[in-house]
């Protein structure tokens, strides 16, 4: 079977180049006899591995000086717990601009387990009935400490184009799923987190990158390993990483890089969304829920007019070496990931697949 | 370069056919057409992959059907807050039997972050200066939601061969460094837990074997991801696992079953540190400061009597391919680590290196 198309939110497609070079190198990194993930996280050669990613992101990102990077274990859902842990008081509050999903599921973590979380659902429905984002809606309320946004929600295909002003309160990111695919203004946010599995490198390793001034007030029972005072001062190796991904997302940073760094991935994500939205635009068997303006160029969500389809549509796909499409269980429908290690054919054969299915099922 | 001998304490070797099995395999799983890697964890392939590890797990290790096993990260680290925001209730206490440097750090985590921890302090020196477990000291408190043990202590090269009778209060044992390594009673235990880094698979994933009645007592503000209830419920599956170290530990269990499963590890273990010690105590020019019958089989702490040569035994060692066998940084001296990869030949070559070392310079 040829080389197949993963259109899944997650983990997700890697560059073939990343991936012919760790293959290459698995058994023997280096010359030294052993593959890289046999050898010690403390060695002087997974030093050298780890501390080039780190320089590489902060590189690619433009992060400023004053910004940790840390990189941890436990997903955008251990982030989750963390973010109010390390800089929600006891007793305080923090406002969740609520956009799908993944900001709700912040929400509710927070909620349930740590204080008072302000919810702000943000998202309307027009008279067509097509999802958009209400910006007037993320507000800060007077004394919080910090107001959470999804950048881009991998489940409902809504990205985020315009930040509030938050009048000084630290906006703290979620960007699992969009991270890396286009430019961006560190410096505009408190933090920023994102898991790894999407667009950077296998999953297992989460990514926090802070402003300095929100470390060191986590409340005294933040597990150490989710403490970012503890990982800042440990230079994320408190505890064993997990090396592997680690070591893949330094592959994947150089990758990008070599293809002339985030500015090009933008312009191709931009790219490859704007030839499947045309597409699902211009045809009358498929539909987009979300107003244009919102969609997130990474998670193109769809739906088969005739839903009653939906599963001979996914059994053709699946034929056609086309995995993963189906929709997130709570929405239904269709989605098409395409991150950054999906290139552009990928992009054509989808589209190309969709047409014979219109044309045959129509 | 040849291949390497790596005596770190982790992360460590590999079975080379579990290697090759798994760089094969690596752009192109099952004639999928895509890696293991960059398939979503919720996909039929995976789950597969996923239950495999989890059914050879309970399979070896004979777990018994009240118990759950759980896939997590964080690590050991991780888990030594886990336990008690999983079990500690608000305003209990909890014994710890403090063997070395990983029991004391569990001792700390629950101290300094959750609540009353009873030290126990379990080991004590001869005579001679050498190191051994007063066994006596391991005394549970009246009232005590359970007890706390690490079964094997990588960094002072301790093993604890007796349980303790803790009258009914739940043992909580750490075998991140000795697990699959001989046989073990898993009934003895109320939970097990244990990194994979050392005698399983690549780091990233972290395992929890725990009797079911102690889940569901979580601590209000125990984070999701470390909650042993929500990770029973969704099967280990409420967010995205580090996928490759799964898949990993799958293909290592694979192997040990081919080669007899953990009573043949058990008896290659017990042969290859038999081996090694009877070599340090035979020999004037090293010494290991623990009572041979508190050594532990996988983790050979030894120190050279002049001191002096430790760089140069270090640098010649290098020269012979053999890494990471300087001690950690709280002991000094020596230590070599002969985890389930380590092959008898490598214990062979390091009494050989170590023979002619001190021909050379004794």
């Amino acid at each position: 079977m040829g080389k197949a198309w993963n259109y899944g939110a997650g983990p997700s497609m890697i560059p073939v180049e990343v991936m012919e070079k760790a293959q290459k190198e698995f058994l023997d990194f280096n010359g030294l006899g052993l593959g890289i993930v046999e050898m010690s996280h403390r060695s002087a050669e997974f030093d050298a591995v780890a501390k080039h990613a780190e320089l590489m992101l902060r590189k690619l990102l433009k992060v400023p000086d004053n910004y940790k990077i840390l990189f941890e274990q436990g997903g955008g859902r251990g982030q989750f717990a963390a973010v109010p842990l390390n800089i929600l008081p006891e007793g305080g509050k923090a406002d969740y601009f609520v956009t799908g999903h993944w900001s709700r599921s912040a929400y509710l973590e927070c909620k349930e387990r740590y204080g008072e979380a302000i919810l702000h659902e943000c998202v309307e429905q027009d008279d067509n009935g097509q999802y958009f984002i209400n910006y007037q809606k993320m507000q800060v309320t007077e004394g919080s400490s910090y107001a959470f946004i999804c950048i881009n929600e991998t489940v409902n295909g809504i990205e985020v184009n315009q930040l509030p002003d938050t009048k000084g309160v630290p906006l703290i990111a979620d960007m699992s799923s969009n991270i890396l695919t286009r430019n961006i203004d560190v410096s505009a946010f408190g933090a920023i987190i994102f898991g790894a599995q999407k667009n950077l490198a296998p999953s297992g390793i989460t990514v926090t990158i802070v402003r300095e001034d929100l470390i060191g007030k986590a409340r005294k029972y933040c597990p150490s390993v989710l403490d970012w005072s503890i990982l800042a001062k440990y230079d994320s190796m408190y505890n064993t990483p997990t090396t592997f991904s680690w070591y893949m997302a330094g592959l994947a940073l150089d990758w990008i890089e070599s293809i002339g760094g985030v500015s090009e991935l933008e312009r191709r994500n931009a790219a490859k969304a704007d030839l499947l939205y045309d597409y699902v635009d211009s045809s009358d068997f498929y539909l987009c829920p979300i107003k244009r303006q919102d969609r997130s160029r990474v998670n193109c969500v769809f739906t088969l007019k005739d839903e009653s389809k939906n599963a001979i549509f996914l059994q053709e796909a699946k034929k056609h070496n086309m995995i993963g499409l189906k929709g997130h269980k709570v929405l239904g429908g269709m989605r098409a990931s395409i991150y950054n290690a999906m290139p552009r054919e990928g992009v054509e054969a989808l589209i190309k697949f969709l047409k014979e299915f219109e044309s045959q099922y129509a």
